[in-house]
């Protein structure tokens, strides 16, 4: 038994220390009542050239289990250190999915020799599951599942999953398919259990259940999922044949994966799918690089504006030393909408058909925050940059001109945070590109161009 | 069988139609089929006074799962309508930690009539899980798991699940205790359905798992049911003794919910536990001003640094319109390191003990991005803004200010962006508050005031 993370850091240092001393027999002991994916992480704090010498002290099993959850780099050199026969224990131990999901980050020398010492039925199923496109059902799924007759009785169906458990990633939920492999209805271990013996498992089964297709896109199979609380979801093909499973643990890697991939997007990042630290310099500059050159040269038009506008600053100076704070609120205030947008859209709350409530709850919380902004700026202009800081140029009039600004800015900016990332979602794109990065620049030149017009209207400058 | 969001829409209109025409044996016929989730969204967009009669037609089992699922608005309106003997029901048909979720939502009046109708061993759960606080392991378990005893055979097993499993949330996952109702181990269904008939469930159960404590953090947990791939996790309180377990479903709506604050946060939006379209307009203008305000008053020193270079700014003018440019860029770039730092640290890649090595890594992908967003925009300005643009005062010497200025804010803004939600995490700060806005506003300080410092050396102004 174990506390959740009770003392990890100490554990790593003892097992660093056994390693370092040869101590294999107290290692083997301090590492196989742990979980797979805490060894390997320990792995991943190791020298490399450790990793094979920890995993060979593993039990077959818990091994198998070690070098699903491993970075592909330590798969590749562990596999590239196996031998046939290692490599064919390690193979059989492993469920479908995972040979899968390690297929697809070997090159194609390491590949070739997996594929060589997995049996043939194992291989035509990797090949079956690598033709699916990236971030499709298919390509997540599982083809070990439970399947069972209608006509069988409830002992028939136990003995059945006793025969075949020991090789299905999940018994938890069973799936009832005709000759054909047609998908006619699904039942999960415990309405099996409660039932009896005799009972038909064509009688008691569900009819009425969610299915999905191997195209579809992963991560609504994974919303689902999530949704409507179902361990797994059974995935058919364009000929209505069960194929495969979408089970429970791969739906949370997946939103996991897309949400960081959101929030990436949102932060005008290209989205990777490694973890930051494991990612190269060059690799992190290449995912950076692309935004922050295309806002910078986007930055020029509010560039022009202000030089469109400089007379006027150089009539009433003190304006320059405002340009910053509203532009910073203006687009503090878009991507406050645009993300709470985006995260809706996420999640499945915010629809298309949703944007004139949309729009309409954001028109009256901007006038409500440009209002409230407006008088905070104005108290603080007059008390503080006047009086306390005896900056005589920011005159009642200036500051009107200012707080008239902040109210327009605030407005335009809840307006186009709102709207653009559902028009994005509508014509095709990805509504989390649509978020403060990119909606600060447009607000920026939409607040400073509200802003010389107020002042050259006010200060008839 | 229903294929993922096949006809949702087409589906709810009828549905709608078949209410408003009070066809009841159609409507139930076509609710009856789908599930709870879906009935639930349905019902958000009926007229409130249809919901009570939609949910009387549902089987009861449904009914009750359908329930589950409304907001609290609709629940708090059924419970008012129900009769005592609906009342008490709905209750019946519900887990435990469903139950206690509504209880928690519901005004004194109504938590007081649904304790009244529930069994006074129900009351007596319910109110011990209320006492845990908020965000605790304790507040999302439920007291609903089978528990076993480890000199069972597999056989004696299987009878207590097949007796208790009916009121069970779960019977995937059974739990071994002794008479002090300590936690001694754990087996998975498929352990049992595998084993011998009379295999000993002390032999054959796993000791090595790992446990949480009743107030351990729910984000913790729910992080450890993802990393372990767990189905359940078991809950003890202080004196070791088995409680309660999370399951799967509440921990991916835990997961859910975490990032969608830690996205808030990160937008400078104080968070709130409701949907977008279901939050009023003085609540979302609630949860936006604070920081809004907040951030417009900071706003103040970028502003004071303007104010007090305004000569070197009269002397050449051109510079305040690349004010925007290095202001966006720099907050760009520190929000690209910030977002990335704070996602690392929620996924738990990222520790404090890392800060040399993150420190490290974006000293020189600011190197990289500074030296080509400099170059780049040097180009620009002199190709664009000199020849094209015809604006003669960008000449080579200001562009060189307006590049070395990049490169320095660059530098700093990935500096100040990766170490600040490292050391708030240090301090027991949320690391995602230090996310865009916040590091905006330090980033536009401290390039202004670079800018002005290379302006005024190598301008002499």
């Amino acid at each position: 038994m174990f506390e959740l993370d009770s003392n990890r850091p100490e554990l790593v240092k003892t097992i660093e220390e056994l390693v370092e001393q040869k101590r294999y027999a107290e290692l083997r002991d301090k590492l196989s009542p742990l979980e797979a994916a805490d060894i390997a992480s320990i792995c991943g704090d190791l020298p490399e050239e450790r990793i094979p010498l920890v995993f060979r002290l593993l039990p077959k099993e818990l091994a198998a289990e070690v070098f699903v959850e491993l970075d592909s780099d330590q798969q590749e050199l562990l596999i590239r250190g196996f031998s046939n026969t290692e490599l064919k224990e390690v193979l059989d131990e492993l469920y479908l999915d995972d040979t899968v999901d390690i297929v697809e980050e070997m090159p194609a020398g390491v590949v070739k020799r997996i594929l060589q010492h997995s049996d043939p039925d194992t291989r035509k199923r990797i090949n079956d599951i690598l033709k699916y496109p990236e971030d499709s059902a298919g390509s997540i799924m599982t083809t070990e599942f439970v399947d069972l007759i209608a006509t069988m009785t409830v002992e028939d169906a136990l003995k059945r999953i006793r025969r075949t458990g020991p090789d299905k990633e999940t018994i938890n939920v069973c799936y009832v398919i005709d000759e054909g492999r047609h998908l006619m209805g699904m039942l999960t271990i415990r309405t099996i259990l409660l039932a009896e013996e005799d009972d038909i498992i064509g009688d008691i089964m569900e009819r009425n259940f969610i299915y999905v297709r191997t195209l579809d896109d992963q991560e609504a199979v994974a919303r689902a999922l999530s949704r409507y609380d179902f361990l797994a979801l059974p995935v058919v093909d364009k000929e209505e044949r069960l194929v495969g499973i979408v089970t429970v643990d791969d739906a949370i890697d997946v939103l996991q994966e897309e949400t960081t991939e959101d929030i990436e997007k949102m932060a005008a990042i290209l989205p990777s799918d490694k973890p930051y630290l494991k990612t190269g310099v060059f690799e992190t500059f290449r995912s950076r690089i692309p935004w922050l050159l295309l806002l910078m040269v986007s930055a020029t038009f509010t560039g022009q504006i202000i030089a469109g506008f400089e007379d006027a600053l150089a009539a009433v100076t003190v304006l320059t030393a405002y340009i910053p704070m509203l532009m910073d609120t203006g687009g503090n205030c878009g991507s406050q909408s645009s993300v709470s947008v985006i995260r809706g859209i996420s999640l499945n709350e915010i629809e298309f058909s949703d944007l004139g409530k949309v729009v309409w709850k954001e028109i009256r919380v901007a006038v409500v925050c440009g209002a409230t902004l407006a008088v905070c700026n104005f108290v603080k202009l007059m008390l503080i940059d006047h009086f306390l800081f005896g900056n005589l140029s920011v005159t009642p009039l200036v500051s009107a001109v200012i707080c008239l600004t902040m109210v327009c800015t605030v407005f335009c900016a809840k307006l186009v945070g709102c709207t653009l990332p559902m028009l994005a979602k509508r014509v095709g794109f990805d509504p989390a590109v649509m978020a403060s990065p990119f909606i600060t620049t447009i607000v920026d030149a939409i607040s400073l161009f509200i802003y010389f017009r107020i002042a050259t209207a006010l200060l008839h400058v």
